[in-house]
């Protein structure tokens, strides 16, 4: 089996260091720039002699990823897109691809920050989307067979919970980023938690958390839920009379 | 030596316990209730018999409990409190306690929930308030053997420290829960790690979150900032454009 990767940044190189079991792993980079030496690159039309290539681009990139797909590669490829997302670019590779191309959704939920060796319990979400369900099956043990959890789902039942998961985790974590914090050794476990959450979402793109936030339909509702709460939280803390003005109330600690 | 713990709460109970292989413990609580056996309990004017009486009470309350232990402690006796915020409580036990009682503040920075049996490691803040630096460092060598990693400071350092520490952690932590999070088999780590946060700082009293908010003079400073960082990203995320007008840019994951 040939397994090609669309795209080879930081994602993509991890992933096809982890396809490499599976078969003979080939590489296309829109830009050209050095890569290491255990990646074999092809131009874009080199991936028609793929049997399944993997989309390791960002999420607002797909549909012209999957335009310039459907102009090399051979009917009866399977197509899998990684994104964060899969509503919006399952919808793009279902459009622009080929009716004899088949397509599944995939999330790895996990990357080279949050990834061992062994991607032993590590999440992966695969969403059914155009081709037989024995090709799905297929799949989804190949992916357990390389230690992941399995998670089938459709792509609505994804986004809606990733934006509760993922979505609030990437907010968070930029939130804090912002802040400029720094370790610190009066630093209590739950700030060692605090900074991890923001050292685990800072390291991905930029343009992935925007992405996130923008291209799943389901994070709009969770920010201004956030955004509603967040105000009630520094309204009460406002609210609170001056430190001078004590009540002299006894509490145990 | 005999050391009266002022406060049976969740901490004070807690503190009573790791105290006792320092010497006979003694325990106040103002609300009588029921206790573990293992603590001896005695009146307010029992613990006039100690040579160190560690105040385990809401920070709200330290004003009224100097006045109570003012009427009883005889000359000599060391006083320490254990709160989380050290300017306001300290100033009070100065005011309030009269000049022959020494005072120490500390700050525990643990608690029933991220203490291991061992207490190795884990940091315990010493704030010199009124007394000699010998009797200090007595008790910062005393924490010390029991595995705590002792830091002495003022407690304008440590207030302005654990603002952007403790402070953002708490604050973090209690937004989480506002926003009711359930866990999810789609977790990724970032959010197991959002996920104990919540679950390290909403087991303690919210009396404690609020007065780490309103006692501690610099986690106004520290909301301000948090809410104009807050503001910024929502202001970004709302400026994105609908997910069905993308760019079609192609960049790699």
């Amino acid at each position: 089996m040939t397994i090609g990767i669309y795209g080879l940044g930081r994602f993509g190189l991890f992933w096809a260091g982890k396809m490499a079991s599976l078969g003979r792993v080939v590489g296309y980079n829109r830009t050209p720039r050095r890569f290491p030496p255990s990646i074999e690159l092809v131009p874009l039309d080199g991936l028609s002699e793929c049997d399944v290539v993997f989309i390791c681009a960002a999420i607002s990139a797909i549909p012209q990823v999957a335009k310039d797909l459907s102009a090399v590669l051979r009917p009866g490829t399977l197509v899998m897109d990684t994104c964060s997302v899969k509503e919006f670019p399952l919808a793009s590779l279902v459009r622009y691809l080929p009716e004899q191309i088949d397509v599944i959704g995939t999330h790895p939920m996990f990357g080279p920050d949050s990834a061992d060796s062994s991607l032993h319990d590590l999440p992966m979400v695969v969403t059914p989307t155009r081709g037989s369900d024995s090709l799905v099956q297929e799949w989804a043990d190949r992916f357990s067979s390389l230690g992941m959890r399995v998670m089938v789902m459709s792509p609505e039942d994804h986004d809606r919970e990733a934006a509760r998961t993922q979505g609030i985790t990437h907010f968070i974590g930029r939130l804090l980023a912002s802040l400029d914090l720094k370790p610190s050794p009066m630093g209590t476990l739950g700030f060692k938690k605090i900074f991890e959450v923001m050292e685990q979402t800072c390291n991905d793109p930029w343009q992935l958390f925007l992405d996130l936030q923008q291209y799943n339909p389901h994070t709009k509702e969770m920010r201004e839920q956030m955004v509603g709460k967040f105000d009630e939280l520094i309204q009460v803390l406002s609210g609170l009379s001056d430190n001078s003005t004590h009540d002299d109330g006894l509490t145990e600690k």
